[in-house]
C-alpha cells in the first residue's frame, strides 16, 4: 500500500499534514493543562485525560513524521524531484493502531467523565465502552496488516460489531442519562457525539480503500491527510469541546 | 523564488534572525506562563492563548532553523564559502502557511478575550473573525504554491477580502465595545491595533514581491528578515502587550 | 541469545511494542503529576513514586528503543528484507538490570505508602521488602550475563529466595496490617497483589527460558513482547491501581 | 579572528568552559522559577525575568557549544591531536549579539523591577535605560563584523557612547530613588552595580582586543573563558543576588 | 589514563553505570521536585537545592555517556569485539570538575539550608564552606591533567587542605550548632555526615591511584563505576535524607 515513489509536491503535502498535526496536538495538551485551573474539581479529571490524549497522539505524530522522513529520500537538488523509497528504512504504519489501543478507549473514558454521572452510571458505561473500543482495534490490526482482500473483508467486519456498539450505547443508552444536564450542556454533547460520528467514520473508510479498487500515490496522500484532520477532530477539537463543556458544566455548578 | 545560492554573509545573517525568533518565541511563551498568577483568573485564558500562540511559533522556527541548514550547503573550510542548495533536501515554506492556519484565528481570540466583554458580544465578534482568518489563509496558499503570475494574483486579491473584513471589524465594530474599558486600557488597545496592523501588513507585501519583480537572492534574505520581525512583532510582542493589558484591567477590577 | 536475523515483521512487532511501552509509561507519569491534586496531601507520596517509577521506565524504554534500532539493520528498499545484527552496535540487555534496581524497590514502596499505615508498621515492612527486593535483582544479574546454563539456574535460585520471601510479607505479614482498611479499599488491594503476583511471575519465567531450550527468534520477540506487557502492568496499570485507592481512600478519610 | 587550528588543550579548555555556562545558566533559570514562591509576589516579575534571561543564555549556549563541537575537528585518535576549521562549517559568533539583544534589556527591567520603585519613576528609568541598551548592542554590531580596524574603531566609540549612558543613569540618577529602600537592600542595591559594571566591561574590553594588536588561537581561547565568567557574573549571579534582594524585601515588607 | 581498548564486557559495564547515574539523578531531581510541597516552606530552600544539584548531575552524565559513546568504538557484528578509541573524538573527563565545581558547594549549602540555624550562624558556616570547596576543586584540577606524578602528588596534598577543612566545620563547629536540633534530627544528620564522609572519600581515593600504580582498563573501569556509586550516594542519596529530615523538622515544627 505505501507508494514506490511520491512526487515532491505529495511529498511535501504529507510532510506539512503530518508537521500540523504535532503542532495541534502537542499545543492543545498543553493548553489543557494550563486551562485546568479554571473549572472545578470534578471536571478535571476529563480534562487531564484529555491532555494525556493529544500528548500521546503528538508523541505518536513524531515517531510518524520522523519515520516518513527517513522512509522517502530523494538525490535531487533542493529535493526537487521524485521521492523514493529509501533502502534500510520502512514507513511504519504500525504507529497508528498502537495510538489508537491506548487512545480510543480514553477519548470515551474523557467523554463519561465530563458528565460527572452517578458513580454507578459512569462505571456501568465504562464496562461496555471501554472493552468495546480495546475489541474493535485489536480485531482491525490483522486485516490491516493482511494482504488478501478476503481477510481484510473479515477482520472489518468483525472489528465493525463493536464499533457499532459503541454508537449504540453513546446515541441510545448515554442519552437516557442526559435528563439532568442543563439544556446548554445537552445542546454541547449533541455536537460533541455528532464530531466523533464523523471523525471516526473516517477509519473504517480509509480502511476500506484498498476493498474498493482504491490505491496508487494520490490515493494514499490523500489516506494520509484524513487520518491527519480526522485525528486533530476526534482528539484536539473533541478535547477542546469537553473543555467548553467542563466551563459551562462548572459555571451551572457554582455561578 | 527559494535562491540558488546565498552567500556566507546572508547565510548568516537568515540564521541568526531564524535563531533570533526561535529565542524570542519561546521564552515569552515561558514568561507569559510564569507570570499567569500575576493577573485575576477572567484574564488568563486570553495568556494561556497568548503563550500558546508563541510556542506554536516557537515548533514552527525550530523545524524552519533545521530546514534552512540542512537545505543550504558549503563544501568551504570554517563555511567560508558560497553556500549552495543541498543534494536531497528542499527549504520548506509550508511551515509559515501552517503555522498562520493555527496561529492567526488564535490572535483574534486572544485579544477578544482580554476585553472580557460581554459573552454574547464575544461570541458574535469571534464568528466573524474566526472563519475571515481561516479563510485568508486558506485562499492565499494556492497563489504561494503557484509560479504562475496570474493565479498568485487572483489568490492573493481574494484573501485580500476576508483580510480587509477583519480590519473593518477590528477598527470599526469593535471600537462600539470599548465605551466600558478604563481610558489607559482604551489607549493600550489602540496601540495593539496599530501593531497588529503594521506587522500583519508585511505578510501581503511579502507574497507580493514577485509580482512587482523583486527576487535574487538579497531580496529573499530580505523577506526571511522581514518575516522574522513581523513574526517576533505580531505574536511575542502583542502578546506581551496583552499581558500589559490584563495588569491593567486587574488592577482596574480588583485595585 | 540475540538472534542473528529478524524478518521485517519480527523487527516491526518488537519495534512496535517497545514504542508502545514509551508512550504507555511516558503518560501515565505525566497523567499521575497531573492528577496529583486529585487526592489528599498524605497520599500523595505513593503518587508521586509511582510517577517516577513509570517515568525511570519510559526513559529507559526510549534507550531500548534506540538501541534496538541501531542492533538491527537491512539493506532492503523500504525495510522490506532480513534485519541482521549491525556492526558496531549491539542491544543492550542491561538496560533491564539497570531499570529493575532503581524500580523494584520503589514498586514496593509505593505500595506500602498509599496504605498509610501507622509509622512503625510501615517502616518495619520497608526493611523487609527493600533489601529483599535489591538481592533478588542482584543475585539475578550474574545468571544473567553467564552463557552456562548451570550458572544460569544456581544464581536464578538463589534470587528465588528473596521473590519468594516478598510474597511471603506481602500475602501474609501484610494481610494482617489490613483490618482498619475499609471494605472496598481491602478488596482493590487484593486485585492489586494479584496484578503485582502475576506480572512479577513473567521475569523469572522468561529467565527460565534458556533453560527450558526455549530459543531462537521467535522466542525472542515472544519475550521482548512479554516484557513490555509484563511492565506495562507491573508499572503503570499498577500505578492506575495505586491513585484510585488512594482517591477511594482521600474519599473514606474526607467524604 | 577564528583560529585556523587549536591544540587538544585549547579546544577542551573552551569546550568545558561552553558546558559550564549551560549548566549555570539553564540551573539557575529553574532555581529562580522554582523559588518563585518564597518571595512577595510583587518581587516576582523580577524573577521571571531573571529566570527568562538566564534560559535564553541557556537556549544560546547550546547553540554555541554545538557550533563549536561542528567547527573544530581532527582526525587524532582519541582526539589527541590539532583541531583544524571543518569543511561546510563556522564558528558562529553572532550568536553572542543576537543574545545580548534581547538579554541585556532584560538584565536592566529586572534590576529596576525588584525594586519596585513608584510607577511613573519606573517607567521614567525603563524609557531611558532599554533604548539606551539596545542602542549600545546594534551600535556595536557592524564593528563587530567588519575586519577593518577603523571601522572597528568607530562602531565601538558610537557603541560606548549609550553604554556610560547607561552607567550615568545606575549610579546617578537610580541612586536618588534608593533613599526609601531598608539600609542593608541598599548595601545589596552597591555591590550589585559593581558586580554589573565589572562583568559588563568585560565586552567592551573583548571588543577591542584585534585593535590593541591582541590575537592568535590563546588570545581566542581567552576571550571565550572570559565571555564564559563574563556571562554567569552578568546573569546568573547577577540574578541570583536579585533573588536575595527580592527576599530581604520580601522579609522588610512582611516580616 | 584513559586506556586504549575495553572488552565488550567493560565497555558495557561503563556504560550501565553512567546511564544508571543519569536514571538516578534525573528521577530523584524530578521526586524533589513534586514533593516540595510536602515540607514546610521554610525547609524548601534546601530541598530545591538538593533538586538543583541532581538535576546538575544528570545533565553531566548526559553528556559524559554521549563522551563515552563516542569515545570508543567496535567493528564487530553485534558488538561482540574490542572497543577501541576512535578517531576524532575523547572521553571527556573534564565535565566532572565542571560538575563538582557547581555542585560541591551546593552540597554544603543544602546541608546548612535544612538545618534552618539563626541567620548569623549559617551565615558563619557558609562564609567557611563555600570558599574552602571552591578551593579544594580548583586546586585538585592541575593535578588531574599532569602527566607528571610529582606534580599530581603536590597539588592534590594542597587541594587536602581544604578538604580537611570542611571535614573539621562539619563535624566540630557544626556540632556546636545542634543542640537544639529534635534528637530524631540530631541522629539522622549524623547518618548524613557519615555517608558524605564515605562518599566523599571516593574522589581523593581515585584521584590518587596513578600514584599507587594502579592502572590499565580493569582500574579505570573500576574507578568510573566508583565515581558513579559514589555520586548517587553524594547527590541523590544525600538530598533524599536531605527531604526526610525536612520532613521530620516540618513535622516537629507543626505536628
Ligand atoms: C470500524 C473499523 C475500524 C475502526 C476504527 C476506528 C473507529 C478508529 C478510531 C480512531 C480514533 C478515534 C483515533 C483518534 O484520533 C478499523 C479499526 C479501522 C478496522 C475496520 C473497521
Ligand atoms: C492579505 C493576504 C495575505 C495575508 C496574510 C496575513 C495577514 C498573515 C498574517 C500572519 C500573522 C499575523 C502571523 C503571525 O505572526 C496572504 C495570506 C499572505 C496572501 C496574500 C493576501
Ligand atoms: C525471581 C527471579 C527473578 C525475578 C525478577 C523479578 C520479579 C523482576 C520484576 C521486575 C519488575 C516488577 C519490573 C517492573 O516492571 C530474576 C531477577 C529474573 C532472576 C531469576 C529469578
Ligand atoms: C560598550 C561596547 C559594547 C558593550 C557591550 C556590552 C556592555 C555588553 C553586555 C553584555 C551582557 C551584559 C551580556 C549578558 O551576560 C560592545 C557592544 C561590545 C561594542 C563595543 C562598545
Ligand atoms: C581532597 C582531594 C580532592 C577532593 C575531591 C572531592 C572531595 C570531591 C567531591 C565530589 C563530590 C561530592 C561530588 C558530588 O557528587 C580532589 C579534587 C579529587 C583532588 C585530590 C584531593
Ligand atoms: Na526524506
Ligand atoms: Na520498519
Ligand atoms: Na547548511
Ligand atoms: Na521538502
Ligand atoms: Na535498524
Ligand atoms: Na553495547
Ligand atoms: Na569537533
Ligand atoms: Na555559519
Ligand atoms: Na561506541
Ligand atoms: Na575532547
Amino acid at each position: 500500500m505505501i507508494p514506490d515513489a511520491l512526487t515532491q509536491g505529495q511529498f511535501d503535502t504529507v510532510y506539512n499534514f503530518l508537521s500540523l498535526v504535532i503542532a495541534a496536538q502537542l499545543f492543545t495538551a498543553i493548553f489543557l493543562i494550563l486551562a485546568l485551573q479554571r473549572v472545578l474539581p470534578r471536571y478535571r479529571q476529563a480534562l487531564i485525560i484529555a491532555a494525556v490524549v493529544c500528548g500521546i497522539a503528538a508523541y505518536h505524530y513524531f515517531r510518524i513524521f520522523d519515520s516518513f522522513k527517513e522512509a522517502f529520500v530523494t538525490e535531487a537538488v533542493g529535493g526537487r524531484g521524485e521521492y523514493v523509497q529509501a533502502a534500510g528504512a520502512s514507513f511504519n504504519e504500525g504507529y497508528r493502531y498502537v495510538d489508537w489501543l491506548l487512545t480510543v478507549p480514553l477519548l470515551l473514558v474523557e467523554l463519561i467523565a465530563v458528565l460527572a454521572l452517578a458513580k454507578a452510571v459512569q462505571s456501568a458505561l465504562l464496562w461496555k465502552l471501554i472493552p468495546a473500543a480495546t475489541l474493535m482495534i485489536v480485531l482491525g490490526y490483522p486485516g490491516e496488516i493482511s494482504t488478501d482482500d478476503g481477510t481484510r473483508l473479515l477482520w472489518g467486519v468483525l472489528s465493525t460489531i463493536p464499533f457499532l456498539y459503541i454508537l449504540y450505547v453513546l446515541f441510545v443508552e448515554l442519552t437516557k442519562s442526559l435528563d439532568r444536564q442543563p439544556p446548554g450542556v445537552r445542546n454541547l454533547i449533541s455536537q460533541l457525539r455528532i464530531l466523533l460520528l464523523i471523525s471516526w467514520l473516517v477509519y473504517p473508510v480509509a480502511y476500506a480503500l484498498p476493498l474498493l479498487g482504491i490505491s496508487g500515490p494520490d490515493a494514499w496522500v490523500l489516506k494520509q491527510a484524513g487520518y491527519s484532520l480526522a485525528d486533530i477532530a476526534a482528539k484536539a477539537v473533541y478535547g477542546l469541546i469537553i473543555y467548553r463543556l467542563a466551563k459551562l458544566k462548572s459555571y451551572a455548578d457554582d455561578p
